[in-house]
């Protein structure tokens, strides 16, 4: 995620870093190029002039439109989706930790620690699973080798860590600490916890139809080609200017597009997965009066 | 499903498998071959010049655009609500493996097994619903023959299969290995099922209102017919080519949106159901600590 | 609902049944009548030259744009939502069903189906207040001839049966055949139907605000009628081909949006309320290890 | 909210009573004055002739497109969602009348009836508490002198008397006649009641942020305004009959953005309160076996 | 946000307060400059003519409707999803303080209203955490010095208060003021309560993707400054009139959208959170008898 004040108006305009202006360049400067030759020629190829005029990039317009208002759209309600399951993460996760400390009939601190950490530990565990790294260390951090050295095989750890809570639930009940009406409140945020990571999982594993996705390139950068041609007779040596611009704005809007598709990758615009870990992990900790860790800092105007 | 790696802004031109063209390459030609006459003959037959300039095609665009804006959406939804109807499946199959693991009173691995296998077999049954094709094997594979044969002559299999969970849990709460309270967790959880089961063949059985595809499909088709005439006196030799693009992009954006719209069938761009059946499978089978299967593999960049 | 297989991209552009052409047929040749007559005087009466260009017609457009956008989206939500009603009503009759067999402790298969028959004898009430009939005849066929008298006076029947299920509840919960625990899964359920209802009753009773329907209707209309004048100099014989066209797509678009908005109707693309009691019913059955019912038939594409 | 039967495509063309043309009449003839004395000059004043040229309105129409379609789904969304408030009212009230005759172990029908008057109290102070109006009679009238002197000074008088309903609940939980199980079925409807409570205050207090519908009257009325310069040159005295019409849909299509904005007001469109109370109110004392009273008669088309 | 009554729709015009206009006069007065001094050179400098006509700007309007489009939406959805979850926070301390009067059984007003305050100040200390000020002079007006102390470190208030009223619940719990059943009815509010503040703190911390913002910006100015250049043949003097509404319109409706986007602020149009916190303030002092306090006071058509 990008971090950056509110600039002034003027400011804004030449901002580089948070513009996807680097990734770009060397597209926009290439049709720069092609757009000078262009009018020096006057749109002319060994003497045959290409005849184009702006009447069909209005048509092509329409394609345009339907398409990004459609991958943006898309693109961004993925990302917010993330989102949202990020955010239930840390509701959910607190829930829990209250009804840990308020629910269970005992006064072994511990305990309740215990299940804090397998919180803490599922938390890291969902994250390294969408950025496909090994969760290992993490969970073996907090919540212990043994625990880190039985999941080190599974392939779906978050859910083995659900199910490991749902064991430590199942130990307290039958213990006595609490009847089976309190197990079912748990039991409800824990399947809320299932839901989290299955809404993952899916945002993950499920890519907006490639074939919209090869159209709309298509379309983006055919349009973007065959701009000079349409305009070199009507702008003259402003042509490369203007084409350049309009390019500008619709090839960046495709990489955005592309960026917040998959919302948990690490991108400059993707979601700061580490930095929510941290303070899940920390609003638990304040929770259960335990000192909190340092917040992730941000670099370059990044968060990840 | 098409899986395909992200590519390079200038191969992502030149792809052939997962772009729709070569299902509506042969339109297409027909199209550029009329284009080609048109422009030889100045757009005139027999000496009748069919009179026709860029003008209307703005107003033709206006319907254009409401309708695959309209169109477009509407299918999208269609597809991922139906991802999102099998993402809560693996969600609520986890959820009810871990009950069964957690909330019931008994050492008997074998009971809880036999449950977690009703839960893969109806995920293989709405799989065979929704693509008309015969669970029987796959659920005598899974549970056995006897239940296999029993749910045979049912009309709608996974209906059944829930109805198999309830008198599961009722048995198990007559033998008093949970009390009422458990029980009704278990039934709400079904009740999930149940509508995941109801949702899918929602969206199986009400295709798009009719009238709807006829009006698409005829704007689309008259107006790509049309634009050769509007255009072959201010464009030249140009207009074919212009055409072709304009009328590969609506073309195959008609036609993704009618894959899409059925989301459950065996085109490319139709969710992957075998693959994510193999995964509730494998996830389930983790949970309960049995060996996993084999992922389904991808085929000429395609996973159904 | 209309039923139709895919066709052929060519053989589509020729359907009759299930375009709204036939509706709409005579507002198209009165058009193409004025529009031959325009072109014959050249757009002028007597003497007078009517000056129109194609200018306002794309101010127009913006205004046809938003009003379609966002007749269209709403009706099909209406249409949409409908639909899941119709699609929860399946679900939640299912969950019913199944926790009449696995919750209640009672031998006596009577007293289940006779729940089960109040469920049926629900939905085909609710289909008959939604299209205005008369019930009582198939409350009398499915659950006897003393209910069917004693609803006969009622206004909204489909709630006094909500009411009857939960007398039905009551009875089994004083007999001791469950515990309050259990009495509110039923209950839960119980107020999902009266929300189902109430959803109905909803859409069927607040249409879309009439003054956007007069407002859409005018500007339809009028435009189509200003057509002839906007483009009699610029395409000459070719207008009253290319008039009548535009003004099928629009016109045919807001005949289809009228449909949708009642989706409990009669009309071709309404839902087919009749085959989804049907379903339900067999469904139920099929629970219930009853004999099912032929399905309901599709006549002339159309079922409804 | 008016009440009018589907009228022939061509009688829709005239309607008066339900279109808001009487609203803005003057507004129109206003411009059309200005018009027809623009078109006497020729756009020129004092012999300074005003050079504007259709061009510039294609721009403005991005902009109004973009107010248009924002402000439109807004206020649609503001009166849809207030109705499915109301619709959950319905549902709800229904929903606990049914628990009060079926979960509680009375034979005291008096008992139950005074809980369903609190209900329709309830639902008539709701109203009240909307249009601003004040409820005392009617809670008198329906629920006795007692209680109406009791909440006059009350300032949220709907959420007084769901704490109301809670007494009651509670006193008949200390009396035994329901345990605390069905005491929580109880609770959930009643906070259920007070979500509606506070969705319907969230819209009626937070209208559309004021500086959004500044800016689209401006832009409306400025755009319709200069229109008749921009095209007195290219239509000459058919200007002022163009003109006129593309102002009425704008100018009208805002008027009635506003009125739908807030929901619960007594303008044409809004929300028909008083009947929808009616319909409460009946379909509750049908089903405690009362008589209804007759409903809200319509006036002029007008429901309210 | 900016309380103003409906006005005339001729004196809305002249509005100032309540506008943008006074935010962004600078820049449009800068342009307003630049276009005249561009009508007065006709559009050359140093006798080098800038050569640009209107046909680029249609299609720079293209991406900006896809872009305002999208912005636009996007940022009034944070806004009412603000406002929605706000509204959800008067519901549950609503139905907080009726479970804490009717489920409670105990004679003790004080420790009822006690529970009441921590209400209340959680409301306090969510505003103040939004707002990046300080809660403890709140909390101790309200629930004493002793808790305000206890809660000054804590980076997380809010979360820190839920856990309060988790242990009052377990406090009067123990004590066998309520069984574990309607201790649940407790719970899931407190759970609704940490959705509540999770839901504002990820609206909070989750701006719109910077290089959205960026791209927009570049657009609407670059395309605002090019403006002059392209009708100043066309338009004459006119333009810079022409020129300056237009930017009007745009550069505003910029300024609106990225002051919604984070509806927590204190800018005019933000959520008038000081006064939401005494409407809950007030409606839970009037639900256990107590005195209410004046509402906040508007400011210049301002609260907040």
């Amino acid at each position: 995620m990008i971090i950056r004040k509110k600039e002034n108006w003027l400011r804004m305009l030449f901002i580089w870093k948070g513009s996807v202006l680097p990734q770009i360049l060397f597209r926009l400067l290439l049709l720069l190029f092609i757009s000078i030759v262009i009018v020096y020629f006057r749109g002319s190829f060994f003497n045959y002039k290409i005849q184009l005029n702006p009447g069909p990039f209005t048509l092509f317009g329409i394609a345009l439109a339907i398409f990004f208002g459609f991958r943006n759209n898309v693109s961004y309600e993925r990302f917010w989706e993330g989102r949202k399951l990020w955010g239930s993460l840390l509701n959910t996760t607190r829930s829990l930790t209250r009804q840990a400390q308020t629910l269970v009939q005992t006064e072994d601190k511990e305990e309740i620690n215990k299940f804090v950490d397998l919180l803490i530990s599922f938390t890291y565990a969902l994250k390294h699973q969408l950025r496909h790294t090994d969760a290992t260390n993490d969970i073996a951090e907090i919540s212990g080798e043994n625990l880190a050295n039985k999941l080190k095989p599974a392939t779906y750890k978050p859910a083995m860590l659900i199910k490991e809570m749902g064991l430590w639930v199942k130990k307290h009940r039958l213990k006595g600490d609490f009847d089976s009406i309190l197990t079912v409140s748990f039991d409800q945020n824990l399947s809320e916890l299932s839901n989290i990571v299955g809404g993952c999982e899916r945002i993950a594993s499920t890519p907006i139809p490639y074939t919209y996705k090869v159209l709309l390139h298509r379309t983006v950068y055919i349009y973007c080609f065959l701009l000079p041609f349409g305009f070199v007779d009507s702008l003259g040596w402003m042509m490369p200017v203007i084409v350049s611009f309009i390019a500008y704005t619709f090839v960046a809007l495709e990489a955005v597009a592309d960026e917040l598709e998959d919302p948990f990758g690490l991108e400059p615009n993707d979601l700061a997965l580490n930095s929510l870990c941290r303070t899940i992990e920390n609003t638990l900790l304040e929770l259960s009066d335990r000192d909190l860790k340092t917040p992730t800092p941000e670099k370059d105007y990044i968060l990840n």
